[in-house]
């Protein structure tokens, strides 16, 4: 039978296809430092050969930004649009990694075989899932499964701003029946999953500005405005007692998850004391009504990602800065505007300056909230698919994370996504010492093979 | 007479003693960024040789951080201290600087010729003034005018951790009856000044911890606790509405200023409007009910000098960051008690703390405030001395700044100080561009000349 030819081919080849990827890795891709532009560029060539090498028409597209690769293949079937990510997450603190992040090797973790380096999970071991089982289909059948796009976005780590205009521009190109994403996790490490549900991402950083240069504390502390202080107060005014975001309206288009959602999710009982324990946490931070599962999947949230003001090296020195900033994302679900609360969020934070200080923004994305619509039968097809592959049997879930392209596949390009993919909660995404189980990428290929079967 | 003959010479050498400067300014002798830490000992080498130069026995006296420099010199007369500090600011942001910051010029200014770089007014450039006018002393009269010990410090721009064991391991080596240190401003361009009141000092670095590594905002965003947020949380309620300070018992040991002092300071004038305006400000931003002018010489304060958390370099990073830090000094006045104030911080902070959240303290030093008793006929006498030399008569002045020095020789040696200086507010002093103006350098060694004379 023709499917399991494919997954005894992925089987034979695993020593090449890790190869590969190590080869992937191996280019610093990361996309939100403009020192490494031309590594970025270099990893888009490198999928532009290596989707020609299966029979795949590929391009890379430039951008004002970074290169989009869109590659084209099969002829019969299904019309599907595949979408990765091939930029990765800065490495910073480099200190706390164990080894070079971007010298990749298969090591032995405690659950079994890794691969650890930045990008391994997030998204350069998943989407290269995907390709390695259009790879294997082709070695079998001669062509690919169904009628496919591959879309690899290079922006994906640094707010996407090249991603509508392209879409918009590029409809025909990107036409397709259903789109498939390989961004998320599994449930658990027996439990695969379809997300169904992700939050929308606003990205926001806040500048203030006081005095025209750095003073000496000392000859000025007192009468000298300091930005610092008046930049704690407005982060610490975003959130009330409860824990809730007080941007004015912030809740107005949030909406409660229904009864059968509801349920759906306390089935999977997650288990919130070790999820926070595995990073030395033990109370729920976020809004003081709602469970932990539902503050991630559910609920909208306010975070401060980073700040800096004033001297913080090394020592002490009393400066009285003349600037200090910090960057800020917002979470979002359901029917949220991202650009309604991004003004409301800037009136705010302007009515809170004092005199002398003045406060700029620089806007680091927008993107909605969305829901997939599950009824059309390639869901319920690719669920069993994905349940046939793994211990227990696939889950539709929700998503804390955002991938914003889904929500804009759908709004541009009028198709609802699958997402799937094969992260675990353990693979230090954005953080030191990324990995990816081989598990994963061994079982997310012959996963996708399947769906491909399924759906095509 | 041998006063004129003195103040000839210094005339007459001035482009030499410029020459000097410039060699002591090249050294960078930053003294809180332990990558300096040799350039720090290179200086005080430099001010060894410097000094045996002029007939003084000086030595680098080694201590757990930088060296302390003594030199003895002159047989008769009064036997005085003099203090000046050797080390210097960080020169970030470097991007500021005109030109290198330790590359000194003597450059064309508004108001006439100043020297530029980093240190030329805080402090190398102000010591240097008495250093030469004892080298003209000594070069006219073949001797030092008094008894005369030189103590030059390399940490005090980094909390001078050294300077209080040193004094109390050296009482005898540093005996005196009084102290004269150069380190503080004229009072403006045409009128000289004695500070006879000090702010102290207490410096604080606090480090907020919450999850055990950096984490995904979209995967842990909501349940997770954000240690920036609950730095931001304690920054943002270190003041009140009337922008007084809330540390517990701050204000317990703060005294008023009296009437009279209140006349002499009413009596300068001072022009808050152009002193904020300088810096573009247009609001004293400290205690409501207070004027500029007392808000720097006579009221405590508390400012946040340094702040970092998360990603904070280009573009955007959606980390829920692990730890979150900053740097907070306090300034005190009258019988503040920095050690109790910096207990009831940590107090405050401790107690502000929510579940999954640990802090720790670093100290970077404690100094309390200081008066001089003005008593002592020689700071009449040398008020006399000043006012000979400058456009308008010297006064008696408060300084925002901390001297710690003044009240450690106070506490440790027993002797008040006279504290004169010939720094301006234009100075740049902690800052890009710092300069200092020919005509406090050479008025400010010639000044010396007169005070020697007059109290010798």
């Amino acid at each position: 039978m023709s499917l399991d030819a494919v997954l005894s081919k992925l089987d034979a080849d695993l020593d090449q296809a890790v190869t590969r990827l190590q080869e992937f890795l191996r280019i610093p891709s990361i996309s939100t430092d403009p020192a490494y532009k031309s590594d970025v560029a270099d990893a888009a060539r490198w999928l532009v050969q290596d989707l020609s090498s299966i029979g795949v028409t590929a391009t890379a597209h430039q951008t004002p930004g970074h290169p989009m690769v869109v590659g084209h293949g099969g002829d019969s079937g299904r019309s599907l649009l595949f979408y990765g990510h091939y930029d990765v997450q800065p490495i910073d603190p480099l200190e706390l990694w164990d080894r070079d992040p971007f010298d990749p090797v298969v090591e032995d973790g405690p659950n079994g075989k890794v691969i650890r380096g930045r990008g391994t999970a997030d998204d350069k071991g998943q989407l290269m899932t995907f390709v390695e089982a259009c790879r294997a289909w082709k070695a079998v059948h001669g062509t690919l499964p169904a009628r496919q796009t591959f879309l690899f976005e290079g922006e994906e780590e640094s707010g996407s701003p090249s991603l509508v205009p392209f879409l918009e521009q590029n409809r025909d190109l990107l036409s397709a029946d259903l789109g498939l994403i390989c961004d998320t996790g599994l449930y658990d490490p027996q439990t695969p999953a379809i997300t169904t549900m992700l939050r929308g991402l606003l990205g926001e950083e806040v500048t203030i500005e006081g005095p025209s240069k750095d003073l000496h504390s000392g000859a000025f502390g007192g009468p000298a405005m300091n930005p610092i202080r008046v930049l704690a107060k407005v982060l610490a005014g975003l959130h009330d007692a409860q824990g809730r975001v007080t941007v004015p309206g912030f809740y107005d288009d949030v909406e409660e998850i229904s009864d059968e959602v509801a349920r759906q999710w306390d089935a999977l009982d997650f288990d919130a004391e070790s999820f926070l324990g595995a990073v030395g946490l033990s109370h729920p931070a976020g809004e003081a009504d709602r469970s932990a599962l539902q503050q991630i999947w559910a609920r909208p949230t306010c975070e401060v990602n980073g700040i800096k003001g004033g001297y913080a090296g090394a020592g002490f020195k009393t400066v009285l800065p003349s600037r200090a900033s910090a960057k800020i994302s917002f979470r979002l679900v359901a029917a949220q505007d991202p650009l309604k609360i991004r003004e409301a969020f800037r009136a705010m934070v302007r009515d809170a300056m004092p005199p002398d200080c003045t406060v700029s923004f620089h806007d680091h994305g927008a993107a909605p909230a969305s829901r997939m619509d599950i009824s059309d039968p390639a869901f319920e097809a690719a669920r069993q698919a994905l349940s046939a592959e793994w211990p227990k049997p696939a889950a539709y879930v929700g998503a804390g994370g955002s991938i914003p392209v889904a929500g804009h596949m759908q709004k541009i390009l009028g198709i609802d996504s699958m997402l799937i993919g094969f992260g675990r909660s353990d693979d230090q995404i954005h953080s030191p010492n990324e990995k990816y189980d081989m598990d994963s990428f061994h079982r997310g290929m012959r996963s996708w093979a399947r769906i491909l079967a399924a759906i095509a």
